[in-house]
């Protein structure tokens, strides 16, 4: 399944920059909100860019080796967490609800039948990947459907209006998925890319980190993308990869939470390079690891707030920031039409 | 006139963190948000803190040192902008309006006639301060009309229901004031806090240095708040003292932007420390010396995005993090409640 990704076209480039500096305010005085207006207008190839139907999307699944005690919870908060996202009750339901974003979940591989209930995509490849201690954690075709079903998701939002998309995951023993991954598509060492996830403890983590180094003794260090998905990804992670490449086919701003979705961004750039100017960082997750993949990226992201919770919350809270960027961009008079002298 | 200001009883603080633990999330995770939950629910007394009608006052005046060559713009920008805040056009107006966040313009001494327009308040102490190069900018009776002007219009609105009141201004000279300021109420050499404002050049910077070197040569270092502020204020500014502690009188959330807006918190603190438990700062300015300013307050901001604006943009876009804030501790589900498994 070929992504045939082209960068966002440079042409407004100038046009942008001199709206930017003609708005009633000194030159460069809105910081890191300007180059980010200019993203959003090269994105949408518009002089007046408008984040039109925001949506999160969280992509929840399950791993086989959260049962050997790779993350502080037990395999069930999965489900469990799901179950509360479709009730309204997490913060991701929070966050969205306040900055008027839509939220959906998606089923990507929950070890659990939800039957049918409103707010869930059911996109189940399985449930549950295997235990990548013992084997590969999917097949290939299991890869391919993940990827396939992700890019439709996105498509199916753009056709919907959606042209800016937030991604978030759930999936208990995913950080430790997206730690062998970041281990495997980029220089870092194992061990500074492994960290406490939910919040394990010194030993946990102990534990945590000689479980991985198991894990690699048996599947080695793959670098090319689908095969380190193979080994040791989700579907979660896998279905993210999908519709972060199916977003930027469409030409929508992808806005990148934390640590785990980092990692499936790198597997979608090691697949397509130019998904990355589609791309917008909303935060740096307190999640060790998620520092070096943002300098890996050279991203510089928005927020800054310590936050380690996944579900796209990071994302979430980004949001009321791209508004900005775009709505100044549109809205704010320039000194001509609002009669103000220069300098 | 006595600010009489108590800190936030703490009382609640240990069913607070009860509450904020319980949440459907691992403990800690959503990192500066918490602590942030914490304080509004210790402002507003309550478990479940809600940001009610936030509002933006931005306070503006001129400068008699303006025409001296403080600033990078003409004095006449001054009223000019003001203008543009009336019309809806300038940066504020865009982030307010988006975050949901109402905005008052301040008339405390401007030098124009505005007459009566929808959205100002006229509270106009003089048509701009007397030049500190030559005399001391305010009279003491002009300081203690700009207070009381400022106290009872964050009264008026605590009385209309505003629970959380963001702090902004305009006023071409007033970084260079509040760099004065700044020196003469914290240890900070003044190179340490004087800055390019709204985009001075090399040479610019170097004539602000020796025109803020000449006012200190007649005036003096004065380390009392209240002379401080007659020498080398701005009505401006001595209004935002007089709004900030009559905020904290009344219980509200104070939420500051940025070098200007905390110089005119400095005053405050100095006329009464505890207004400082009333304060959440929105956001590290890229002008020098706000980092000085927060360092000596002990004050660490939400966002860093370089902004070097002013009108309150900082505080209006870290609303929505408030927002945030409050509503996880009020609306997020506990792990009892979702039926979610512990750790």
């Amino acid at each position: 399944m070929p992504f045939t990704i082209a960068p966002p076209s440079l042409e407004l480039e100038a046009q942008l920059r001199a709206r930017i500096d003609g708005k009633t305010k000194p030159l460069g005085a809105l910081g890191r909100l300007e180059p980010l207006a200019l993203q959003l207008g090269l994105i949408q190839q518009t002089l007046t860019p408008q984040i039109r139907a925001p949506h999160v999307l969280v992509f929840a699944g399950d791993h086989g080796a959260a049962k050997a005690g790779v993350s502080a919870y037990p395999q069930e908060v999965t489900w469990q967490m799901v179950d509360n996202f479709l009730s309204g009750g997490a913060a991701i339901n929070v966050f969205c609800r306040h900055a008027g974003v839509e939220l959906s979940v998606v089923d990507a591989g929950v070890a659990h039948d939800f039957g049918a209930r409103a707010g869930l995509i059911s996109a189940k490849v399985a449930p549950g990947t295997a235990n990548y201690l013992e084997q590969p954690a999917m097949s290939s075709a299991a890869v391919n459907a993940a990827l396939a079903r992700g890019r439709q998701l996105a498509h199916d939002l753009a056709e919907q209006g959606c042209n800016t998309l937030g991604f978030g995951e759930m999936g208990i023993g995913n950080s430790a998925s997206a730690s062998l991954l970041t281990h495997c598509l980029t220089d870092a060492p194992l061990d500074l890319v492994t960290g406490r996830g939910t919040g394990l403890d010194d030993a946990g983590l102990a534990r945590k980190h000689a479980l991985l180094e198991q894990a690699l003794a048996r599947g080695g260090r793959p670098t090319l993308p689908l095969e380190a998905l193979q080994q040791y990804g989700g579907y979660e992670i896998a279905m993210m990869t999908g519709a972060m490449l199916g977003a930027a086919e469409r030409r929508m701003a992808l806005v990148i939470d934390g640590f785990i979705v980092t990692a499936a961004l790198l597997v979608a750039v090691r697949l397509a390079a130019n998904v990355l100017p589609w791309c917008i960082f909303a935060h740096r997750s307190a999640e060790t690891g998620h520092a070096h993949q943002l300098a890996w990226l050279e991203a510089a992201p928005l927020l800054e707030l310590e936050l380690r919770l996944g579900e796209g919350t990071g994302a979430a809270l980004a949001m009321p920031l791209l508004t900005a960027a775009a709505s100044f961009l549109t809205e704010m008079a320039s000194f001509d039409s609002a009669g103000v002298s220069g300098t």
